[in-house]
């Protein structure tokens, strides 16, 4: 699979903090692998509109999906242009100043035309990808969409070609002046997700268990 | 101080999800409480720009910042439209069918015109009051701004009277014949965010220990 360099646009060159901007591919794969959700921006009737939803990847296309009512996917349709946010949060930077103060994030911003995707096996491959992104292993386990569950979804793709990923880490940045005065802590306060116990359904009957793709992924990110 | 229940507007009515749909203000608030980063979007050349920031909220008014610098910023300094989204992961909703599958959060959306804030009384005000809301504490402990980096600083304020609030909470939903065949495991992997251990800057001198503003942040919200 062809893995483009990052090839930024105007809108897509990171004009504030270059020194955290992110050019190798490589970057954008580790923040859509990291992500969980994205949030969404289109524009109706002249306004930006942002809305949190899920997205999966896969090459050089992201997928989200929605309601087919849902006027935010029925505007991206129409062929309109689209800007996808994925932000992962990994602490916050206490400086010496209030200026200063910062967060150590990885974050992905994606700008294009969203496509409907409309043939049949691209749709259905595109939410077992976004179903791999929000519920690893969960596809293969459940019952499958049918007819009537498609029609009731919208599948847009965008392509991964313009794409402005921005990572800060470390320890603050401050003043020499600041440093020099040495009254004051700074450093940072990590901040992660961590997943908790798995919560069964009320309607479960006793005696089945939690599979594996539920309890490991709880065991990998968690305490 | 009022609170207005939050009044809708046709973009800020939930058309999608109704039984998500929160209409008071108490919600708005919780969500805005809890959040540490937002996503805001605007319109740049006709197309959407979403992106990650820091926000402070006090009373009816949302604060963002950021450098002057910022075309973002710079945008909706101009009085455009701005739409503002706080969204809080709580849970991936493992259904027994892969469309019932979902996601628990909490999240609002916030329309509206963004308003420069040049008093610089109240840019003052809003910048303590974003740091409170990412780094609390923070600002009384640090060396506040200097007129140089005021100056490289914008500061956006946003009404609070145009918002929506979803929150989802609870087991899956499923449809009742997935239900009784009772084959497969359903229910909630919640998903938390966690604080880690302060990691001091390098240059720190020894002996100079973390305040409690950031050691006990990570201790009320850590395991």
């Amino acid at each position: 699979m062809t893995r483009p360099p990052l090839s930024p646009t105007e809108r897509s060159t990171i004009q504030r903090g270059k020194q955290r901007a992110a050019t190798e591919r490589a970057d954008l794969d580790e923040v859509l692998d990291a992500g969980v959700i994205c949030h969404l921006g289109v524009v109706i009737n002249g306004a930006p509109v942002v809305l949190p939803t899920c997205y999966g990847w896969e090459g050089d296309t992201l997928y989200v999906h929605g309601s087919t009512g849902a006027s935010t996917l029925r505007t991206a349709i129409a062929g309109a242009e689209v800007s996808v946010a994925i932000t992962l949060l990994d602490g916050i930077v206490y400086a010496r100043s209030a200026f200063h103060h910062s967060a150590n994030y990885r974050s992905a911003v994606v700008h294009g035309r969203a496509r409907l995707v409309e043939d049949p096996d691209e749709k259905l491959h595109a939410l077992a990808v976004i179903t791999q992104q929000v519920a690893p292993g969960s596809w293969d386990y459940t019952r499958g969409p049918n007819r009537k569950e498609l029609a009731a979804t919208s599948v847009l793709a965008l392509e991964l070609t313009e794409a402005a990923v921005k990572i800060r880490r470390g320890p603050p940045v401050d003043d020499e002046e600041d440093v020099a005065e040495d009254s004051r802590w700074a450093g940072v306060l990590p901040v992660r997700q961590v997943w908790g116990e798995p919560e069964p359904c009320p309607l479960l009957p006793p005696g089945v268990a939690a599979p594996s793709h539920v309890t490991l992924r709880g065991a990998s990110l968690g305490e």
